[in-house]
């Protein structure tokens, strides 16, 4: 957020449009899928005028890349500003499976189009989208073969680990219900449950 | 597998052709995603005058259905057939970790169209084969509720802990590469670990 002192700076002003776009886009590409949904489409229902959507993004590819990029930068964020705290692996986990449930519950256009239509993107997009995603996944197997090292958890092979974790809570999005019995954060728990007690060195007690 | 008696009866040879269509359509939606497939691509692919495909299939969402179909009959077909074997909870789960791994590893295309091409499929089709997977969800949710009962695993939510475990071992269609360092059975042993360990009253060892 850049701080010009200005009141309403066109910057802030421009980046809040911008992530209008992306969010509206990204609900219109879940609901009717990326190839059927056009820049009129997207145009129309934020109720701008096609040139002024041009000025923003300049095409349907930089907004789904758009997309991309804001998901795991927030994922990544949310990570960076805990390394700073003493925190032993296990609850760095929860609040790992905690990030990602909040955005699957949260940003449900958004996180459908991270996982299937990524392939949209164009190669070098696609690459450096793929390399924000390997240093989180990098984060997340640090935790778990820091955990290891520690004597916390067993002796699991931490990039397994990690991608099964992934996947336990990625795959979420396919079946997850906001507003349901279960909100993200209780959801949350019942998989570190899961996963922690699998990894972990403590014996399961109940 | 219809028994005619007759040397390479009709029935049989358009099974195997109706069975190579799917098979290479399937990777085509792979490499090119549904929306950039042709029923000219698919025919030509195959080697088929387009009129001999469209005598398969009526269409493109016709094939669509016949790789899901097919996929998920697998699926629950394997399962079926050890109802009858004795075998505690651990074990079936390791052969269901087995069963979806190996669809993975041999069959990509086909993973790939059932997870991420299923909105293309007309409603009616879309309710045949989430009543399909849903039985198939039944299964692994009913193992996981037997085990509980027996005192095998702990008290967990046999429904939720299913659905983790699906996603653990579907979400690996991302990123598990046939050919690699582990194979499919492999992989099985280190999810089933993680997995067992996880739900199971026995105190982890190592």
């Amino acid at each position: 957020m850049p701080a010009t002192g200005a009141t309403s700076p066109p910057t802030a002003r421009s980046e809040v449009q911008r992530q209008r776009i992306l969010r509206e886009a990204a609900s219109l590409f879940d609901l009717g899928g990326y190839h059927n949904t056009s820049m009129e489409d997207i145009a129309s229902r934020i109720g701008l005028r096609k040139p002024t959507l041009y000025h923003y993004f300049k095409s349907k590819e930089d907004i789904l890349f758009g997309i991309h990029d804001a998901f795991i930068d927030r994922l990544i964020e949310q990570q960076r500003a805990r390394q700073s705290i003493a925190m032993d692996g296990r609850q760095q986990l929860l609040e790992i499976i905690m990030d990602m449930l909040q955005v699957i519950d949260e940003q449900r256009g958004e996180v459908r189009a991270f996982f299937e239509f990524y392939r949209e993107l164009s190669p070098d997009r696609r690459e450096s989208i793929a390399r924000k995603r390997d240093e989180y996944e990098g984060f997340v197997e640090g935790v778990i073969r820091a955990g290891v090292a520690a004597g916390e958890f067993r002796e699991v092979d931490p990039r397994l680990a990690a991608l099964s974790l992934f996947g336990m809570v990625n795959w979420s999005y396919q079946w997850f219900q906001p507003g349901g019995r279960l909100g993200p954060r209780e959801l949350a728990y019942v998989m570190w449950d899961l996963f922690v007690k699998g990894i972990s060195k403590i014996p399961a007690t109940s």
